[in-house]
Protein backbone atom coordinates (compact mmCIF):
# COMPACT_ATOMS: atom_id res chain seq x y z
CA UNK A 1 0.00 0.00 0.00
CA UNK A 2 1.44 3.66 -1.15
CA UNK A 3 1.38 6.18 1.19
CA UNK A 4 -0.88 8.00 -0.17
CA UNK A 5 -4.84 7.06 -1.20
CA UNK A 6 -4.87 4.31 -2.88
CA UNK A 7 -2.16 1.84 -3.79
CA UNK A 8 0.81 3.32 -6.03
CA UNK A 9 3.65 1.73 -7.45
CA UNK A 10 6.47 2.58 -10.07
CA UNK A 11 6.76 -0.47 -12.15
CA UNK A 12 10.48 -0.45 -14.07
CA UNK A 13 9.28 -1.42 -17.49
CA UNK A 14 11.95 -3.14 -19.92
CA UNK A 15 9.44 -3.00 -22.88
CA UNK A 16 9.98 -6.88 -22.63
CA UNK A 17 7.78 -9.55 -21.88
CA UNK A 18 8.33 -10.11 -17.99
CA UNK A 19 7.95 -6.52 -17.23
CA UNK A 20 5.17 -6.16 -19.23
CA UNK A 21 3.40 -9.06 -17.40
CA UNK A 22 4.70 -7.26 -14.05
CA UNK A 23 2.71 -3.77 -15.14
CA UNK A 24 -0.87 -6.00 -16.64
CA UNK A 25 -0.42 -7.77 -12.57
CA UNK A 26 -0.37 -4.54 -11.22
CA UNK A 27 -2.98 -2.97 -13.10
CA UNK A 28 -5.28 -6.16 -12.50
CA UNK A 29 -4.73 -5.29 -8.80
CA UNK A 30 -5.76 -1.83 -9.09
CA UNK A 31 -2.37 0.04 -8.81
CA UNK A 32 -2.24 3.63 -9.75
CA UNK A 33 1.06 3.44 -11.82
CA UNK A 34 4.12 5.28 -12.80
CA UNK A 35 6.33 3.29 -15.45
CA UNK A 36 9.98 3.61 -14.97
CA UNK A 37 12.15 3.02 -18.21
CA UNK A 38 16.03 3.42 -18.51
CA UNK A 39 17.72 5.05 -22.10
CA UNK A 40 21.44 3.58 -20.70
CA UNK A 41 22.92 3.30 -23.59
CA UNK A 42 21.35 -0.07 -24.59
CA UNK A 43 22.24 -1.51 -28.25
CA UNK A 44 18.77 -2.60 -28.41
CA UNK A 45 16.95 0.76 -28.10
CA UNK A 46 14.07 -0.21 -29.67
CA UNK A 47 13.08 -1.18 -26.24
CA UNK A 48 12.37 2.15 -25.41
CA UNK A 49 10.06 2.34 -28.28
CA UNK A 50 8.22 -1.14 -26.83
CA UNK A 51 7.52 0.50 -23.28
CA UNK A 52 6.69 3.93 -24.56
CA UNK A 53 3.99 2.09 -26.65
CA UNK A 54 3.04 -0.14 -24.09
CA UNK A 55 2.53 2.42 -21.38
CA UNK A 56 0.63 4.02 -24.41
CA UNK A 57 -1.64 1.15 -24.43
CA UNK A 58 -2.36 1.31 -20.69
CA UNK A 59 -2.93 4.73 -20.48
CA UNK A 60 0.14 5.43 -17.75
CA UNK A 61 2.67 8.19 -16.95
CA UNK A 62 6.27 6.74 -17.51
CA UNK A 63 9.52 8.39 -16.76
CA UNK A 64 12.57 7.92 -19.26
CA UNK A 65 15.66 8.31 -16.87
CA UNK A 66 18.72 8.77 -19.03
CA UNK A 67 22.24 6.88 -17.47
CA UNK A 68 24.66 5.96 -19.98
CA UNK A 69 25.77 2.72 -18.02
CA UNK A 70 27.95 2.37 -21.15
CA UNK A 71 30.54 4.52 -19.30
CA UNK A 72 31.47 1.83 -16.77
CA UNK A 73 31.35 -0.91 -19.42
CA UNK A 74 31.93 -4.72 -19.33
CA UNK A 75 29.26 -5.72 -21.08
CA UNK A 76 27.55 -7.02 -24.37
CA UNK A 77 24.67 -5.32 -24.06
CA UNK A 78 26.50 -1.91 -23.91
CA UNK A 79 29.30 -2.20 -24.97
CA UNK A 80 31.08 -3.66 -28.77
CA UNK A 81 31.18 -7.78 -27.23
CA UNK A 82 30.12 -10.44 -29.05
CA UNK A 83 26.94 -11.57 -27.44
CA UNK A 84 27.62 -14.92 -26.04
CA UNK A 85 25.26 -17.78 -26.60
CA UNK A 86 23.89 -20.77 -24.91
CA UNK A 87 25.14 -19.61 -21.07
CA UNK A 88 21.53 -18.81 -19.59
CA UNK A 89 21.14 -21.02 -16.74
CA UNK A 90 24.37 -22.81 -16.32
CA UNK A 91 26.63 -21.16 -13.18
CA UNK A 92 28.56 -18.68 -15.12
CA UNK A 93 27.18 -15.22 -15.44
CA UNK A 94 26.93 -14.37 -18.82
CA UNK A 95 28.39 -11.20 -20.84
CA UNK A 96 24.86 -10.06 -21.17
CA UNK A 97 24.97 -8.86 -18.05
CA UNK A 98 25.46 -5.30 -17.01
CA UNK A 99 27.39 -5.12 -14.21
CA UNK A 100 25.18 -3.71 -11.55
CA UNK A 101 22.49 -2.59 -13.58
CA UNK A 102 19.66 -3.88 -11.36
CA UNK A 103 21.37 -2.01 -8.60
CA UNK A 104 21.25 1.41 -10.51
CA UNK A 105 18.16 1.47 -11.55
CA UNK A 106 16.27 0.06 -8.50
CA UNK A 107 18.50 3.08 -7.04
CA UNK A 108 16.86 5.73 -9.21
CA UNK A 109 13.77 4.08 -8.91
CA UNK A 110 14.08 4.40 -5.08
CA UNK A 111 15.08 7.92 -5.47
CA UNK A 112 11.60 8.41 -7.56
CA UNK A 113 9.32 6.89 -5.11
CA UNK A 114 11.05 9.14 -2.36
CA UNK A 115 10.05 11.90 -4.15
CA UNK A 116 6.50 10.94 -5.08
CA UNK A 117 5.72 8.88 -1.75
CA UNK A 118 5.53 5.97 -3.23
CA UNK A 119 6.36 2.85 -1.29
CA UNK A 120 5.89 -0.22 -3.78
CA UNK A 121 8.68 -0.86 -6.81
CA UNK A 122 7.60 -3.58 -8.94
CA UNK A 123 10.19 -5.22 -11.14
CA UNK A 124 10.06 -7.94 -13.09
CA UNK A 125 12.96 -10.11 -12.31
CA UNK A 126 12.45 -13.80 -11.64
CA UNK A 127 13.77 -17.89 -11.80
CA UNK A 128 14.97 -17.98 -14.93
CA UNK A 129 16.80 -14.64 -15.08
CA UNK A 130 18.52 -14.91 -11.38
CA UNK A 131 20.46 -18.48 -12.99
CA UNK A 132 22.53 -16.55 -14.30
CA UNK A 133 22.79 -12.70 -13.25
CA UNK A 134 23.34 -12.30 -10.24
CA UNK A 135 21.22 -9.29 -9.33
CA UNK A 136 18.06 -10.93 -10.12
CA UNK A 137 18.50 -13.20 -7.14
CA UNK A 138 15.66 -13.34 -4.01
CA UNK A 139 18.15 -12.33 -1.75
CA UNK A 140 19.45 -9.58 -3.66
CA UNK A 141 16.23 -8.15 -3.83
CA UNK A 142 15.58 -8.39 -0.38
CA UNK A 143 19.00 -6.69 0.71
CA UNK A 144 18.26 -3.99 -1.71
CA UNK A 145 14.77 -3.26 -0.37
CA UNK A 146 16.25 -2.95 3.29
CA UNK A 147 18.91 -0.59 1.57
CA UNK A 148 16.34 1.46 0.09
CA UNK A 149 14.58 1.98 3.38
CA UNK A 150 17.63 2.23 5.17
CA UNK A 151 18.81 4.74 2.88
CA UNK A 152 15.72 6.74 1.83
CA UNK A 153 14.67 10.06 3.49
CA UNK A 154 11.11 9.12 4.15
CA UNK A 155 9.98 5.65 2.18
CA UNK A 156 10.83 3.52 5.37
CA UNK A 157 8.01 0.91 4.33
CA UNK A 158 9.64 0.90 0.54
CA UNK A 159 8.73 -2.59 -1.05
CA UNK A 160 10.02 -3.97 -4.12
CA UNK A 161 7.49 -6.49 -5.53
CA UNK A 162 8.89 -9.24 -7.69
CA UNK A 163 5.56 -10.94 -8.25
CA UNK A 164 7.42 -13.21 -11.23
CA UNK A 165 10.40 -13.82 -8.49
CA UNK A 166 9.99 -17.57 -8.48
CA UNK A 167 8.16 -18.35 -11.46
CA UNK A 168 9.25 -20.40 -14.89
CA UNK A 169 8.97 -18.26 -18.34
CA UNK A 170 6.06 -20.15 -19.45
CA UNK A 171 4.13 -19.46 -16.23
CA UNK A 172 4.63 -15.48 -16.77
CA UNK A 173 3.30 -16.28 -20.55
CA UNK A 174 0.14 -18.49 -18.93
CA UNK A 175 -0.32 -14.95 -16.43
CA UNK A 176 0.53 -12.63 -18.91
CA UNK A 177 -2.18 -14.29 -21.55
CA UNK A 178 -4.64 -14.69 -18.64
CA UNK A 179 -4.12 -10.93 -18.06
CA UNK A 180 -4.21 -10.07 -21.67
CA UNK A 181 -1.44 -8.77 -21.24
CA UNK A 182 0.01 -6.52 -25.07
CA UNK A 183 2.98 -9.09 -25.65
CA UNK A 184 2.24 -8.26 -28.98
CA UNK A 185 4.19 -4.34 -28.39
CA UNK A 186 7.01 -6.28 -26.29
CA UNK A 187 10.30 -7.32 -26.85
CA UNK A 188 12.95 -9.33 -26.00
CA UNK A 189 15.34 -9.64 -28.90
CA UNK A 190 19.10 -8.93 -27.68
CA UNK A 191 20.24 -7.66 -31.11
CA UNK A 192 17.59 -4.94 -31.29
CA UNK A 193 16.38 -5.61 -34.78
CA UNK A 194 12.55 -4.10 -36.00
CA UNK A 195 11.80 -7.91 -36.13
CA UNK A 196 13.12 -10.45 -33.35
CA UNK A 197 16.15 -12.57 -34.72
CA UNK A 198 15.01 -16.18 -33.35
CA UNK A 199 18.48 -17.02 -32.33
CA UNK A 200 19.61 -15.31 -29.60
CA UNK A 201 19.34 -16.78 -26.20
CA UNK A 202 16.23 -14.28 -25.20
CA UNK A 203 14.23 -14.86 -28.38
CA UNK A 204 15.09 -18.95 -27.36
CA UNK A 205 13.92 -18.57 -23.88
CA UNK A 206 10.83 -16.88 -25.30
CA UNK A 207 9.69 -19.03 -28.12
CA UNK A 208 10.54 -21.84 -25.66
CA UNK A 209 8.30 -20.31 -23.24
CA UNK A 210 5.24 -19.79 -25.77
CA UNK A 211 5.71 -23.01 -26.34
CA UNK A 212 5.20 -24.25 -22.72
CA UNK A 213 2.46 -22.56 -21.89
CA UNK A 214 0.77 -23.43 -25.45
CA UNK A 215 0.49 -19.74 -26.99
CA UNK A 216 2.01 -18.69 -29.99
CA UNK A 217 3.95 -15.42 -29.43
CA UNK A 218 2.45 -12.69 -31.65
CA UNK A 219 5.87 -11.01 -32.54
CA UNK A 220 7.63 -11.09 -35.63
CA UNK A 221 10.46 -13.52 -36.16
CA UNK A 222 13.45 -13.03 -38.98
CA UNK A 223 13.41 -17.08 -38.50
CA UNK A 224 11.79 -19.23 -35.58
CA UNK A 225 14.49 -22.09 -34.66
CA UNK A 226 13.62 -25.50 -35.36
CA UNK A 227 11.91 -26.69 -32.65
CA UNK A 228 9.37 -24.10 -33.01
CA UNK A 229 8.57 -24.64 -36.48
CA UNK A 230 7.99 -28.34 -35.39
CA UNK A 231 5.58 -26.77 -32.64
CA UNK A 232 3.81 -24.40 -35.34
CA UNK A 233 3.20 -27.45 -37.39
CA UNK A 234 1.97 -29.91 -34.57
CA UNK A 235 -0.47 -26.97 -33.68
CA UNK A 236 -1.66 -26.51 -37.36
CA UNK B 1 42.69 -5.88 -0.01
CA UNK B 2 42.04 -6.26 -3.61
CA UNK B 3 42.08 -9.64 -5.68
CA UNK B 4 44.70 -8.62 -7.80
CA UNK B 5 48.71 -7.95 -6.42
CA UNK B 6 48.51 -4.70 -4.11
CA UNK B 7 46.03 -2.81 -2.75
CA UNK B 8 43.52 -1.09 -5.06
CA UNK B 9 40.38 1.06 -4.10
CA UNK B 10 37.91 3.19 -5.58
CA UNK B 11 37.64 6.41 -3.62
CA UNK B 12 34.44 8.46 -4.14
CA UNK B 13 35.94 12.24 -4.80
CA UNK B 14 33.55 15.03 -4.33
CA UNK B 15 36.14 17.65 -4.25
CA UNK B 16 35.38 18.59 -0.46
CA UNK B 17 36.96 17.97 2.62
CA UNK B 18 35.95 14.63 3.59
CA UNK B 19 36.41 12.81 0.49
CA UNK B 20 39.76 14.75 0.54
CA UNK B 21 40.41 13.41 4.20
CA UNK B 22 39.79 9.99 2.91
CA UNK B 23 42.04 10.14 -0.45
CA UNK B 24 44.62 10.89 1.51
CA UNK B 25 44.17 8.67 3.96
CA UNK B 26 43.98 5.79 1.19
CA UNK B 27 47.22 7.15 -0.26
CA UNK B 28 48.77 6.84 3.13
CA UNK B 29 47.86 3.24 3.53
CA UNK B 30 49.24 2.31 0.16
CA UNK B 31 46.59 1.48 -2.12
CA UNK B 32 46.41 1.94 -5.67
CA UNK B 33 43.20 4.38 -6.38
CA UNK B 34 41.25 5.24 -8.96
CA UNK B 35 39.25 8.52 -8.30
CA UNK B 36 35.28 8.52 -8.89
CA UNK B 37 33.63 11.42 -9.19
CA UNK B 38 29.87 12.37 -10.61
CA UNK B 39 28.72 14.95 -13.15
CA UNK B 40 25.78 14.76 -11.35
CA UNK B 41 23.44 18.06 -12.22
CA UNK B 42 24.90 19.67 -9.20
CA UNK B 43 24.43 23.51 -8.70
CA UNK B 44 27.77 23.84 -7.03
CA UNK B 45 29.73 22.31 -9.99
CA UNK B 46 32.91 23.86 -8.98
CA UNK B 47 33.47 20.94 -6.55
CA UNK B 48 34.39 18.90 -10.29
CA UNK B 49 36.71 21.47 -10.31
CA UNK B 50 38.12 20.97 -6.96
CA UNK B 51 38.16 16.80 -7.49
CA UNK B 52 40.32 17.15 -10.82
CA UNK B 53 42.85 19.39 -8.97
CA UNK B 54 43.21 17.23 -6.33
CA UNK B 55 43.37 14.02 -8.49
CA UNK B 56 46.25 15.65 -10.09
CA UNK B 57 47.76 16.91 -6.81
CA UNK B 58 48.09 13.26 -6.04
CA UNK B 59 49.10 11.73 -9.64
CA UNK B 60 45.84 9.43 -9.30
CA UNK B 61 43.19 8.83 -12.38
CA UNK B 62 40.20 9.84 -11.60
CA UNK B 63 36.66 8.32 -13.51
CA UNK B 64 33.79 11.24 -13.68
CA UNK B 65 30.07 9.29 -14.53
CA UNK B 66 27.32 12.02 -15.67
CA UNK B 67 24.48 11.48 -14.69
CA UNK B 68 21.70 13.91 -14.32
CA UNK B 69 19.77 13.48 -11.19
CA UNK B 70 17.85 16.46 -11.62
CA UNK B 71 15.95 14.31 -13.41
CA UNK B 72 14.92 12.49 -10.07
CA UNK B 73 14.31 16.17 -8.58
CA UNK B 74 13.23 16.72 -5.36
CA UNK B 75 16.32 18.70 -3.57
CA UNK B 76 17.63 22.30 -2.87
CA UNK B 77 21.23 21.27 -4.54
CA UNK B 78 20.08 20.29 -7.47
CA UNK B 79 16.78 21.83 -7.92
CA UNK B 80 15.86 25.79 -8.10
CA UNK B 81 14.66 25.43 -4.24
CA UNK B 82 15.97 27.90 -1.68
CA UNK B 83 18.56 26.17 0.32
CA UNK B 84 17.64 25.61 3.94
CA UNK B 85 19.96 26.44 6.53
CA UNK B 86 19.94 25.54 10.07
CA UNK B 87 18.89 21.82 10.04
CA UNK B 88 22.36 20.02 10.04
CA UNK B 89 21.98 18.14 13.11
CA UNK B 90 18.72 18.10 13.33
CA UNK B 91 16.56 15.04 12.97
CA UNK B 92 14.80 16.23 9.94
CA UNK B 93 16.19 15.81 6.53
CA UNK B 94 17.34 18.60 5.58
CA UNK B 95 16.57 19.54 1.80
CA UNK B 96 19.83 19.93 0.22
CA UNK B 97 19.24 15.52 0.74
CA UNK B 98 19.32 14.51 -2.59
CA UNK B 99 16.57 11.37 -2.86
CA UNK B 100 18.98 8.28 -3.02
CA UNK B 101 21.94 10.00 -3.96
CA UNK B 102 24.75 7.85 -2.30
CA UNK B 103 22.18 4.96 -2.74
CA UNK B 104 22.97 5.78 -6.66
CA UNK B 105 27.06 6.91 -6.60
CA UNK B 106 27.68 3.68 -4.39
CA UNK B 107 25.77 1.44 -6.72
CA UNK B 108 27.74 3.02 -9.91
CA UNK B 109 30.99 2.83 -7.87
CA UNK B 110 29.93 -1.10 -7.28
CA UNK B 111 29.81 -1.50 -11.18
CA UNK B 112 33.12 0.06 -11.53
CA UNK B 113 34.33 -2.05 -9.06
CA UNK B 114 33.47 -5.34 -10.65
CA UNK B 115 34.64 -4.35 -13.89
CA UNK B 116 37.91 -3.83 -12.65
CA UNK B 117 38.07 -5.99 -10.14
CA UNK B 118 38.36 -3.78 -7.38
CA UNK B 119 37.32 -5.31 -3.83
CA UNK B 120 37.59 -1.92 -1.93
CA UNK B 121 35.27 0.84 -2.13
CA UNK B 122 36.16 4.26 -0.15
CA UNK B 123 33.22 7.16 0.77
CA UNK B 124 33.77 9.95 2.90
CA UNK B 125 30.92 9.75 5.27
CA UNK B 126 31.04 10.68 8.96
CA UNK B 127 29.10 11.29 11.87
CA UNK B 128 28.05 15.00 11.07
CA UNK B 129 25.97 13.97 7.73
CA UNK B 130 24.49 10.95 8.75
CA UNK B 131 22.64 12.93 11.63
CA UNK B 132 20.88 14.48 8.56
CA UNK B 133 21.35 12.51 5.76
CA UNK B 134 20.16 9.24 5.66
CA UNK B 135 21.75 7.54 3.05
CA UNK B 136 25.20 8.15 5.26
CA UNK B 137 24.39 6.14 7.93
CA UNK B 138 26.08 3.07 9.25
CA UNK B 139 23.16 0.73 8.85
CA UNK B 140 22.93 1.79 5.40
CA UNK B 141 26.19 1.90 4.48
CA UNK B 142 26.85 -1.64 5.98
CA UNK B 143 22.94 -2.95 3.99
CA UNK B 144 24.52 -1.29 1.04
CA UNK B 145 27.75 -3.06 0.79
CA UNK B 146 25.71 -6.14 1.48
CA UNK B 147 23.71 -5.67 -1.35
CA UNK B 148 26.54 -5.24 -3.69
CA UNK B 149 28.40 -8.37 -2.76
CA UNK B 150 24.75 -9.97 -3.68
CA UNK B 151 24.42 -8.05 -6.64
CA UNK B 152 27.45 -7.83 -8.02
CA UNK B 153 28.92 -10.88 -10.59
CA UNK B 154 32.59 -11.44 -9.11
CA UNK B 155 32.95 -9.13 -5.95
CA UNK B 156 31.85 -11.27 -3.75
CA UNK B 157 34.53 -9.60 -1.11
CA UNK B 158 33.46 -6.63 -1.76
CA UNK B 159 33.91 -3.95 1.07
CA UNK B 160 32.81 -0.29 1.42
CA UNK B 161 34.95 1.60 3.95
CA UNK B 162 34.07 4.70 5.56
CA UNK B 163 37.24 5.47 7.18
CA UNK B 164 35.48 8.80 8.37
CA UNK B 165 32.43 7.21 9.73
CA UNK B 166 32.53 7.80 13.48
CA UNK B 167 34.37 11.31 13.24
CA UNK B 168 33.41 14.47 13.78
CA UNK B 169 34.68 17.25 11.63
CA UNK B 170 37.31 18.82 13.69
CA UNK B 171 38.71 15.24 14.28
CA UNK B 172 38.48 14.72 10.62
CA UNK B 173 40.75 18.31 10.13
CA UNK B 174 42.95 16.86 12.13
CA UNK B 175 44.06 13.73 10.65
CA UNK B 176 43.82 15.31 7.36
CA UNK B 177 46.18 18.21 8.59
CA UNK B 178 48.85 15.24 9.65
CA UNK B 179 48.50 13.81 6.32
CA UNK B 180 49.46 16.74 4.42
CA UNK B 181 45.56 16.31 2.69
CA UNK B 182 45.52 19.16 -0.06
CA UNK B 183 42.68 21.22 1.67
CA UNK B 184 43.94 24.47 -0.34
CA UNK B 185 42.32 22.40 -3.27
CA UNK B 186 38.99 21.83 -1.58
CA UNK B 187 35.13 22.81 -2.41
CA UNK B 188 32.75 22.62 0.45
CA UNK B 189 30.03 25.93 0.04
CA UNK B 190 26.45 24.77 -1.31
CA UNK B 191 26.23 27.83 -2.66
CA UNK B 192 29.53 27.32 -5.53
CA UNK B 193 30.86 30.31 -6.13
CA UNK B 194 34.47 30.64 -6.87
CA UNK B 195 34.54 32.02 -3.11
CA UNK B 196 33.18 29.84 -0.44
CA UNK B 197 30.13 32.31 1.34
CA UNK B 198 30.54 31.72 4.54
CA UNK B 199 27.19 31.56 5.45
CA UNK B 200 25.78 28.42 4.28
CA UNK B 201 25.62 25.59 6.70
CA UNK B 202 28.49 23.40 4.89
CA UNK B 203 30.68 26.67 5.29
CA UNK B 204 29.88 27.21 8.83
CA UNK B 205 30.15 23.53 9.62
CA UNK B 206 33.72 23.46 7.93
CA UNK B 207 34.67 26.91 10.17
CA UNK B 208 33.52 25.48 12.83
CA UNK B 209 35.72 22.32 12.49
CA UNK B 210 38.78 24.13 11.60
CA UNK B 211 38.44 26.14 14.51
CA UNK B 212 37.72 23.19 17.24
CA UNK B 213 40.49 21.84 15.50
CA UNK B 214 42.87 24.14 16.14
CA UNK B 215 43.75 25.35 12.24
CA UNK B 216 43.04 27.79 9.95
CA UNK B 217 41.01 26.79 6.82
CA UNK B 218 43.04 27.60 3.86
CA UNK B 219 40.51 28.71 1.42
CA UNK B 220 39.38 32.37 0.68
CA UNK B 221 35.51 33.29 1.79
CA UNK B 222 33.68 36.33 0.58
CA UNK B 223 33.31 37.03 4.42
CA UNK B 224 33.75 34.80 7.71
CA UNK B 225 30.97 34.37 10.35
CA UNK B 226 31.46 35.99 13.56
CA UNK B 227 32.67 33.04 15.91
CA UNK B 228 35.27 32.47 13.05
CA UNK B 229 36.21 36.29 13.29
CA UNK B 230 36.72 36.26 16.71
CA UNK B 231 39.15 33.18 16.29
CA UNK B 232 41.16 34.43 13.83
CA UNK B 233 41.84 37.69 16.57
CA UNK B 234 42.88 35.05 19.58
CA UNK B 235 45.32 33.53 17.58
CA UNK B 236 46.93 36.76 16.10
Amino acid sequence: MGRGSGMKAIVLMSGGLDSTTVLAYAISKGYEITGLSFDYGQRHKIELESSKKIAEFYGINRNVFKIDLRQIGGSSLTDKIEIEKGKIGREEVPNTYVPARNIIFLSIAGGYADVAHIDDIMIGVNAVDYSGYPDCRPDFISSMERTLRLGLSGSHNIQIIAPLQHMSKSEIIKMGMNLKAPYELTHSCYRGGTKACGKCDSCLLRLKGFMEAGYFDPIEYEEYPEFYNKYLQTKK
